[in-house]
Parts: C-alpha cells; sequence; structure tokens
C-alpha cells in the first residue's frame, strides 16, 4: 500500500526477455548460472510488483559493487552452525538474493518437520523485496517471515543522526481466494525513495516523514535528504519511539543475532568501500502442524473478507485494503502489458547493455497518462 | 516509553503485601494456588513496571468475569498437537497469564534443543503485559516475541469502524549490563488508556491518534471514546497502513492461527457476554544455537551504547532511550518505595477486600509532587 505511485510514463518491456537479459548481464559479472537465476528472479518479482526501487532499477549499483569487489558474486552460502530448527548461514559475501533463497528453503523444509524454523544469513548482501522470501513460504502453504537490516537511514527517536537502517519487516501466508496476505514495510514512516519522488516533482513533505540535519522536522526534500527518516510513527508524540524499537527490533534478529554489522556500523546504501556485511532473517510456521490442513487459511480468507468489507472514512479513496493487494493488482498490469520503468531507469540499463555488450530487449513507450 | 505519565499522587502499597493480597484474592475466586501465584505474579509485574493499566488495576474486571462465570479460574492448559518446535496449547478458558507462563515455559526448554520453538495458545484470556513473557525467555538468556490479540478498538486504515485489537508486540534478549533490551507496544499510535487520561486532565487530543465516530480525526477525548484508535502512523499519508498491517499480522499469528477469535468477531474489553476466546503466540530463539555463549548479549550491549551516545534533536527531553528503560526505571522505584496506585485504583481494591472479606494490605499516602 504505498502512499504514492511513480509516475506511469516510461517505457514497456517484456518480463520474460527482461528478466533472460538481467540474468545475461549477471552472469557476465560471473556469476554461475544458477546464482544468476535466483537474482534475476527476485529483482522481476520486484518489478512485477510495482516496486521499481527494489528491482532491475538497482542493477547499476549492483555491478558497481561487483565491479570495486566488494560483493563476490560466485559466493556461495554455507551452514554455519544450528540445531534441527534453526540455521545459521554464512552467505560469504555473495549475492543476498540467492544465499536469503537458499536459506528460506532450508526454513520451509525443515518446519514441515518441527513445525518451524528460523534460518539466519550472516555476511551477506542487499535481498531485494523481503516480501518475495515471505511468499515464498507463502506458496508452500506456510506463514512467513522475512526481515533485513539495511544501511542507516533512520534516526531514533530523540536522535538527529542516521543510526538504523530502514529495516523491513515482511509476512505473508495463504489466505483462500484472497491469495497470499503479504505485508512488506519498511519500518520508517516512508522509504526514501518517496522523497526522492517529492524531490523531482517539486513537493513539500508532511511532518513526521524525516527531520534535517539539525534534527528539526524537515518539510523540503533538499533538507530531508541531508538529514533522516523518521521511523514509522514519526516523532515521540506520535508513536514513532515505537517504529525506532521496531526498527532495532529486526536489527536485533538479523544483524545481531548473524554476527554480521548492525546499526551505525552498516556502510552507507550501495557504498563500495567494503562489504555491505548485512544480515537476514527467514521464520517459517508450518499452520498444518497445529490444525487440520487448509483450515487455518480458510479462517484467514474470512478475516480479509470483513475487512474489506467494513464502512469506510469521508476521506477514503476506496475500500479498505488487504495488505499485498496492490502489488498483486501491479502483477496482473505486468502480466498483461509488461513492465513499465521510467526514462531514467531505462537508460542506465541501456548503458549497461552497451558496456557489456548485452542488447537490451526492445521496450515500447506507455500510451501517456 | 510511554508518551504520559500517570498524575504521581496517590497512595502506595508494599510490593510484596500486595502480590500476596491478589493471590488471596484469586483463590478466593476458586483459582488453585499455583494459578492464583501466576497470575499474582504477572499483575504485578505490570504495576512494578509502571503499567498500572495492565496490572492488579484490572482485578475489579477479572472478578466480574470470574463471577459472570465467562472466564474458568480453574482452567489449565492443555497440549493440544503439535511437532518438536510448534506446539498448541488449549488454555480451555483458564488464566491467559497462567496457560501464557507454561506456554513460553515450554517454548524455551524446547528452543534449547531445537534451537527455536513456538508455543500457539488457543481458547485463552487476557494475559496482561506482553512483555513479560518476553522477558521470561531473555531471562534464560534467549530472545523471547510474545503477542496477543484483543478486543478491537482500532480502525483499519479507511474503516471507519473498531474491528481489529491493540495487538501487541513485545521483543526481549539479554543486553548485558543493559539488563534486558525489552520493547513492548501496541500496535495502534497510543493506548486507549492514554484517552482516558486525556479526559481527566481535559486535554485535546493530536492528529493520528483516534477517529470519531463518523471516521473524521478525534480532537476531544469524548469524541475519541465514541470512536476507533488509530492503527500506529495514524492516517494513510502518516504511513498508518503499516500499524494496520502489523495489527492483522498479530492476529493472523495468534487468533487466527490458533482458531481462536480474531478481529471484529472479538467480544468487547471485558465484556462478560462470554468468553474472550483470545489468542497468544510466543517466539523464542536461543542465540547459543548459532553462536558463542554470551556473544550475541555482548553485540547487543554495544549496539544500545553506540545508540544512547547519538546527538540529540533539540526538542529532545534527554538522550536517546532503549525500549524497556523507562519500565526498569519504573521498578526500581517500586523497589525503593512500594506500587504507587491512584486513588481511583486504591477505591476499587477496597471495595473487593470488603467483597471478598481478604484485607487489603496499609497504604501510606505519597509526598505531593
Amino acid at each position: 500500500m504505498p502512499v504514492y505511485r511513480d509516475p506511469v510514463d516510461g517505457l514497456i518491456l517484456d518480463q520474460a526477455a527482461l528478466q533472460a537479459w538481467t540474468c545475461r548481464l549477471l552472469v557476465a559479472l560471473a556469476t554461475p548460472d544458477d546464482i544468476a537465476a535466483d537474482v534475476a528472479e527476485i529483482l522481476l518479482a520486484s518489478d512485477r510488483r510495482g516496486i521499481a526501487s527494489h528491482g532491475t532499477a538497482r542493477l547499476p549499483n549492483y555491478v558497481a559493487l561487483v565491479e570495486a569487489g566488494v560483493v563476490d558474486p560466485s559466493g556461495r552460502p554455507v551452514i554455519a552452525r544450528g540445531r534441527p530448527s534453526l540455521t545459521l548461514f554464512d552467505a560469504r559475501n555473495g549475492w543476498g538474493h540467492h544465499a536469503s533463497r537458499v536459506a528460506v528453503d532450508w526454513a520451509i523444509e525443515a518446519a514441515r518437520h518441527e513445525g518451524t524454523a528460523t534460518a539466519v544469513v550472516a555476511h551477506s548482501n542487499h535481498y531485494g523485496i523481503a516480501g518475495w522470501y515471505a511468499l515464498r513460504a507463502a506458496d508452500a502453504g506456510m506463514i512467513g517471515i522475512s526481515l533485513t537490516n539495511s544501511s542507516p537511514l533512520v534516526a531514533p527517536t530523540r536522535a538527529r543522526r542516521s543510526m538504523i537502517g530502514t529495516n523491513p519487516i515482511a509476512i505473508a501466508a495463504p489466505a483462500g481466494h484472497w491469495g497470499n496476505f503479504c505485508l512488506d514495510m519498511a519500518t520508517s514512516t516512508i522509504p526514501r525513495g518517496r522523497i526522492e519522488v517529492a524531490a523531482r516533482r517539486g513537493e513539500t513533505l508532511l511532518e513526521g516523514w524525516a527531520i534535517d540535519a539539525d534534527g528539526r522536522p524537515a518539510t523540503t526534500p533538499s533538507a530531508a535528504l541531508a538529514g533522516s527518516l523518521q521511523p514509522l510513527g514519526g516523532d515521540e508524540t506520535h508513536g514513532g519511539y515505537k517504529g525506532y524499537g521496531l526498527a532495532l527490533a529486526v536489527d536485533l534478529l538479523t544483524g545481531v543475532l548473524s554476527g554480521s554489522a548492525f546499526g551505525p556500523n552498516i556502510l552507507g546504501l550501495f557504498s563500495t568501500k567494503g562489504p555491505s556485511d548485512l544480515g537476514q532473517s527467514f521464520v517459517v510456521i508450518d499452520p498444518a502442524a497445529i490444525d487440520e490442513h487448509g483450515v487455518f487459511e480458510r479462517r484467514l480468507e474470512g478475516y480479509l473478507g470483513q475487512l474489506i468489507s467494513a464502512p469506510t472514512i469521508p476521506e477514503a479513496p476506496n475500500r479498505v485494503l488487504i495488505p499485498g493487494e496492490p502489488e498483486v493488482e501491479a502483477e496482473r498490469l505486468a502480466a498483461s502489458r509488461g513492465i513499465m520503468v521510467d526514462f531514467e531507469h531505462h537508460a542506465a540499463l541501456a548503458r549497461l547493455a552497451d558496456r557489456y555488450g548485452i542488447d537490451l530487449p526492445d521496450a515500447s513507450r506507455t500510451a501517456p497518462p
């Protein structure tokens, strides 16, 4: 449920063709085929779900990290240690998407026997959208929770410096005819990308979104970009300390638990000064361990039906939404017309295509909005 | 980190004496001794931690539930089914505090062997402060997560009706010389008790806290009490859909997963029309399963030290806080001077003492603030 939509004008690319191209680019960076397939699948899932900020638009950053030698494109996760329901994977500084796919798949299999299992990933890199891994469990009929820490962009309540990441929480579960329930949220009020959109559009910011470098509410995008995001809730009187606490809890369960970097010790976003050394965690719960098969799913289905039927407030643009609905709507659109990328995004991919000699698939212009 | 403090004028009671009295009262309600001891311990923990709304102040409501026959004071939890790391307990409509203590203790023991374990409680009642159960795991050197659903008091984003509880999330972990990290938060911006405090003080409300019965921002306590709380974040532009999503995720992991009531189907707070039929879940993770003993704790200790040293914003009343610090400060105060209860709270306990013929311990007047 994003609070904004990117401009709908841009270029359309075929999903499968863009995924195949992404895969070829990753292989050209010395990524083994199977790892490249995971990374491409997860990046395209983001583009399909309308979360352009976490999809192929990040490829220029990823390429820079590999070219600088701070991500090992061939790194494969290994099991470091653990017990039947809790395992630590060392991602060995490989692609975070692949290490995390391996980890969540381990947790899904272990949960079948144990009822629940948690996979913790150490020394990892960015893993794209948190929701993908939670949905992996939901597609297996289970409840999945996906967490990662990230570069410090958020100021803890009362602090005027960025000390903590936007550390997302995703949770997904099968919900009958609704498909999958999928909450996928940063623990900041807004993502940094929302400020960049405001800058492009010349908008001012709402209070509770960000503070400036002096710790005062940031009203302009430039002030916010020089300052910090605020945790979910905004300032202290609006419960921002809860968002701060949640961001910290995510870090505790990922960076701190895995023995990777955490909080202010994580390098800046896409810094090529050294490995990102991120942590991820995946909790999978199998409802079938404690109930008849399918009963959980039908209960959730009924609940969501009750919620969307609620009478609405006067300002509501539409009915109550279920977490994940806008993303499923975006997937439908992508399936029918392809992936829409804005002109800047397309130009960046075209530059990579030139540099690595891998032709970008043809694009068509969208109908103007 | 509460955004308000209750008035500090009231009466002081000895901690141990109030706990013993609570225990006797519960036994007089036909609660077996061991169950009464659990309930009294958890209620007093709330009073000690400065969360008066969840401690002995609730006894009049609890007594009414037992007297109406909608809570079974002798009900004992039984294991319904499960696998090595995931167990469903049926609380059989007994005290939620006891069933939850049994459940989290099971999860702590199971986590020692399995690495992580989750206990889910069905057909339960109110369990007091979520944090107590998370702290139980932290005291055992582990990470504890405690969740419960609750009566509908919160309007989902865009809805103008209360459809979902304030469904708290608590997470605790050992943090070296800081004692335990303990985040214990409702997923609404503020608790309902904050509105009641505003009513007593004649204060107006901030936007983002509550809506009135027509779904417009509630500016007065009476309008809010006739309406609904808003989820953490407030309205849609301030990320309130994230608080809504979190409340829903908690319900999914408690009421829906356990096969108890959920969302709008839960009776009103302390309704005596029928059993509350709440669900609780406890996730316990043993860091020692994937790392040297004590290393996790030292990392967390270092992290929290970094956070409290952050430079502060101009409006900060003090340094950055660690989740749980104000509660530990309240515990210190309670240990040195006893439990402070306000006059209304004291009068309610005195009425119960009269009715059940169990003398309330002596109280002394606090020094005026």
